[in-house]
């Protein structure tokens, strides 16, 4: 990749193309000074600089009328290049833990302050990211899973909700989780009588208290009871069933993610009703509601904003409110297209090799969907540099991409991309990598992507 | 679930339900004799037991004129089901290492004996399949990562091609599985000058030998060289390089699978031409090839069938051809659509439960697309008894079905069904559960779903 090309794309605005000799290898780019590379290209076996676009930012729609020449562009080191790809095999993922922690951050303004905040662990499965977390102040976590509950509890986590329905041999997992992890209080949800008599019986029979909230469905229609004469009922149930204590009310909106965000807030506002509404309704009944877990990463902000205040002005009721975002956490580009109003930093970026050219205009990378999430359309990673490029045909273990410059990109080119969704691609990987200073420092086991830890 | 409901949807003919009392739990299906359930339902947590459907061949059409009463069927345990399924926490890949041993037997009988077979450990990654492909007589493999060739070769495979293009780090890794496992030979492919310097330095460094094929792009457009000037030069070239050891051909034809056998058969043949016209042209420059591995699942047979013989009639050169199907030791829905003429049986199986009825005509499972793979569309499982169901959304952890039988599947149903794409299906399990005589007898790590294990 010649600066001209890139010139010609209209990427270079900020950037001086030095001249950097070619020939030079890995570990030559960190000798020079100011200058300290990007992704590198191998090209006849010789690795030459590439200049990558600026980190953040969408793509200028339009050339500016005058760019500076580009010898005047300094060269940047895009914030996702590493010094010591050579050492990485690939494909990998990346993870960057100066921008997690700016993200948890940005999530506790988001929530007004770590009360009212309980992140989902899903999304990293990491024990590193909960110590992050813990650091930060976070103390309430969420989980999808008994091994995602157990890897929090180990990694230091106190509060843990299972926002999820443990049926089956999930009643005696939960069972046998708070029995390991005396310090730590875990709960679940709960939407119908039988599911409720089973946990009951399994806390029972190990001895534990059992806390659940009631899972309100309230318009996704994937889990949860109708906030309604039933859902009266079972709340009810829920406050004299023996080994169970009631935490509160569930109300997860994940069918809200509209990215025209006056249509959220709309939208948003009319489930808050319908929640603040059966809230008042079970206060009527004298049910106590100690709190309510609400929202996911799209109607977070909202419910952060209003919810509380809501129940206050309206009802008179003064009720926790706390909100579950998680793709914030690592940020990914399906949820920054959905979540418009929303700012991240991405903190996880997969890094992939060029294996080999098969055709003129064709690269063929060495990420197959058993490396990145495939449940959505393509593009299902967006990468630095190739955003011209087409996704031609992905495999297990291949991602073939057409682009009018895969001359530019000889095999053994390094690429960076960021998936299109986050939390599925972490799970497809044993171990990440862990950035510091533009170097992989270390290997994180993806300790939660087994189903069974322990328990 | 009642008889009756079964029966007008017609699927009961060599069924005899017997009449169970309601009420009867877990153990004591096993107690009933010539009477073994099945998917037992949860209602008012009480089991009762369901009368599913006959395990194979296609649903009729249309209802036979005169179906036996109801009270005359056989009650049959489908072949799948497992009696202490609720000790099983799911989402679950149950495997069944009597049909992996049947699939093992077809597979040899598909490429007239072991020699000519080559089964890629993609679709399992699992050691004790390896373990069943040694037991029948099979002693060469194909995996596509550093990982699964380490797992093979621990497990006791002597005779490994990496079908893949060991580019970057890969190069080392490749010498240092050489290395550490000296009685196993290992191969890789190659399609360019600058990946075969660098494996012949990586092999030249390490001091060990490296057998490379030639990996042909014959349609595909994924990895290769077309067979042309280019690919003799770089053949002879393989012949003549430092630590490298000429393997012969490699051409995957993974872009043929028309359901069509006949256009397949036609297409295939274009393939199988182009091929033995490139082998010729290399014998006519005096180039030896000691090998030809060709084909993916849907062509295996064909390539079994006729490529050692063309050769032989057509250019009169003898030539060992090892063809590469795969998927076929497990089997799933998406390859049985793919490649009607192959018959194989279905040796993995989700297992999954009935967490949620959040509206009359909906059921939630707990198989999202963290547990099945999702790079194909909807249907990505086909549940057996719940072939009218349509799948409205998958999430990580949520798999909702809207089917007019909702109120059959209470909460806590145990169901079982077939995935479209087994291969990716495996990856995404920590652990898989070995079934035998209808019981889930242990867990098997899936070992090389990790990127690196040692190495």
């Amino acid at each position: 990749m010649e600066g001209r090309s890139v010139y010609r794309r209209g990427r270079m605005a900020g950037c001086r193309l030095r001249r950097l000799s070619l020939g030079m290898r890995f570990g030559d780019a960190e000798r020079l000074p100011e200058t300290r590379t990007l992704a590198l290209a191998v090209r006849r076996n010789r690795l030459i600089p590439i200049c990558l676009p600026p980190p953040v930012g969408p793509r200028p729609e339009k050339l500016p009328a005058k760019l500076p020449a580009v010898e005047e562009q300094p060269v940047t080191t895009p914030w996702y290049a590493i010094e010591n790809a050579a050492e990485v095999p690939s494909p990998a993922l990346l993870i960057y833990p100066e921008r997690v922690e700016e993200n948890l951050r940005r999530m506790i303004a988001m929530s007004g302050g770590v009360a009212g905040l309980r992140p989902h662990v899903k999304t990293h499965k990491l024990p590193q990211i909960v110590a992050m977390k813990l650091g930060a102040g976070i103390e309430k976590f969420k989980a999808s899973t008994i091994a995602e509950a157990e890897m929090t509890a180990a990694a230091g986590g106190r509060d843990i909700l299972i926002a999820y329905q443990c049926v089956g041999p999930g009643a005696h997992r939960l069972a046998r989780l708070i029995q390991t992890f005396p310090k730590t209080h875990f709960s679940a949800l709960v939407d119908n009588g039988g599911t409720l008599a089973e946990l009951s019986a399994a806390a029972v029979a190990a001895g534990v208290e059992m806390t659940l909230y009631l899972d309100l469905n309230v318009g996704m229609n994937r889990t949860g009871i109708e906030p309604g004469d039933e859902a009266v009922e079972l709340y009810r149930e829920l406050t004299r069933t023996g080994g169970i204590r009631v935490g509160g009310l569930h109300a997860y909106d994940g069918h809200l993610h509209n990215p025209d965000s006056a249509q959220l807030a709309a939208d948003a506002a009319e489930v808050r009703d319908r929640v603040s509404e059966f809230i008042g309704r079970l206060r009527d009944e004298g049910l106590e509601i100690p709190r309510l877990i609400a929202g996911g990463t799209p109607t977070s902000p909202l419910w952060a904003a209003h919810g509380k205040q809501e129940l206050r002005d309206r009802y008179g009721i003064e009720l926790d409110v706390e909100v579950g975002a998680g793709t914030t956490t690592l940020w990914d580009f399906g949820q920054a297209a959905e979540s418009t109003d929303q700012d991240y930093l991405n903190a996880a970026v997969l890094m992939a090799r060029v294996i080999s050219r098969p055709t003129r205009d064709r690269i063929c990378l060495d990420l197959g969907h058993k490396a990145v999430a495939p449940e959505m359309p393509q593009p299902r990673v967006r990468w630095f540099t190739l955003e011209d490029a087409e996704a031609l045909l992905q495999n297990e273990e291949h991602l073939v991409l057409r682009t009018e410059r895969a001359d530019e990109y000889p095999v053994g080119t390094v690429v960076y991309g960021i998936p299109r969704h986050i939390c599925p691609t972490v799970a497809l990987q044993s171990e990440v990598v862990c950035v510091r200073d533009a170097r992989a420092v270390e290997n994180w086991p993806v300790v939660a992507r087994a189903r069974r830890i322990t328990i």
